[in-house]
């Protein structure tokens, strides 16, 4: 893909906060993101899911262009370019896309939103104890790792309503959590981790994140084969 | 402080929500924190900032009370518990606490809004800095976290509009960052880290932000003197 946006100077992005500009950045959203990403994955199963059009741009988070670090202060993906201004950190790029597109995942009650973001929060657990499993040197560590992984599921087993987090509508929390869901059924087929076992609310939600369209047609072609490279050189 | 609140059952907690669980919570507020948490510091510096009433709770981290841990799901404090509903998070709590009690800090643009909260998750690197210093085993150690703090520090420089992060108004950035800078300078008068040499707009904003009373007065007595024993004993 090529580099199609124009950066503004800081002093211009000042200039151009108003409602005018967020009209902009509906009109022309750019995904910054790494093929195989989860917290990437969130924002584009919300852009899927509300079917808001978006050109996608992958960089190499090894060899990162200096024009990314401008955009990016944690030199993290997922950006989102938004007439031309950078958003980023999913959660924000969620919510962001979530206030400019009804209608809104983000509940309308301050405490069930509440309830929604704190948990969404936790996913982070989640996926920082994914990563563990990926990079473990050895079965000791992966075990940890895969112990940690089945503590944070037995939290969620009570909280999940069903057929998704909250209930009817999909949200926050099934954002956070489909990228989870669906690296782990990669890892578990590898390594025979049983996740699920003794946890039918979250297996059945698990279920059915990982077979949304919104949640598998968003990574690229030959996703396991580059997951299991990239595993195997961490 | 006695522990004066009844928790309810995670079902009842799902069936009270609704728009009168909110005005619950907004009468009645419980801060569950430790004495020297900078997350907590975040939540009490909005409760301040708004007039709103509340109480306080502290809890030992190193023997967490059962109670404790059925309300909290990470073990971490601040846990606001809001009309009996524990809220966990210390960015989600100052939302909460936002979107119940007006005039609002969070900026009503989804494109504003996004760079704030943005910008207060990388507040978070520093206050991960923070503990890396606190922590350090040894001199090449703490340089290591001095550095990255300044690295941070320096990301914020051009950011700062002035008096506060995004201009006239006190925000969400500000709130986030106080804590931080509350307790680097007792740091530095121990340990002379010089962290806002030629960083003048943050050097500034760190002065205007340490002297408000919602920040200076929302700790516990003796601060300085416990913070001190707490480091020394990491």
């Amino acid at each position: 893909m090529t580099f199609s946006f124009a950066l503004r100077e800081p002093s211009a992005i000042v200039d151009f906060m108003s409602t005018e500009t967020d009209a902009v950045a509906a009109a022309d959203l750019e995904l910054i993101s790494h093929e195989l990403c989860p917290y990437v994955h969130r924002a584009a199963i919300v852009l899927r899911e509300k079917g808001v059009p978006y050109r996608i741009r992958y960089i190499d988070l090894k060899a990162k262009p200096p024009w990314f670090l401008a955009v990016s202060p944690r030199g993290k993906v997922p950006v989102l370019v938004a007439g031309g201004v950078p958003i980023f950190e999913s959660a924000v790029i969620v919510e962001y896309l979530d206030e400019t597109h009804p209608p809104h995942i983000v509940p309308a009650s301050p405490l069930e939103r509440a309830r929604h973001r704190a948990w969404a929060e936790i996913v982070s657990d989640l996926l920082v104890q994914q990563w563990k499993l990926m990079v473990a040197a050895s079965a000791a560590d992966r075990e940890t790792a895969r112990r940690n992984v089945v503590d944070l599921l037995q939290r969620f087993e009570p909280e999940v309503r069903g057929p998704w987090f909250a209930g009817d509508a999909l949200g926050i929390v099934d954002v956070a959590i489909a990228p989870a869901f669906f690296r782990f059924d990669y890892l578990d087929r590898w390594w025979n981790l049983g996740l699920y076992e003794g946890l039918p609310n979250v297996g059945a939600w698990r279920d059915r994140l990982v077979a949304r369209p919104s949640v598998r047609e968003t990574v690229i072609d030959g996703f396991e084969e580059k997951l299991r490279a990239y595993v195997a050189q961490l």
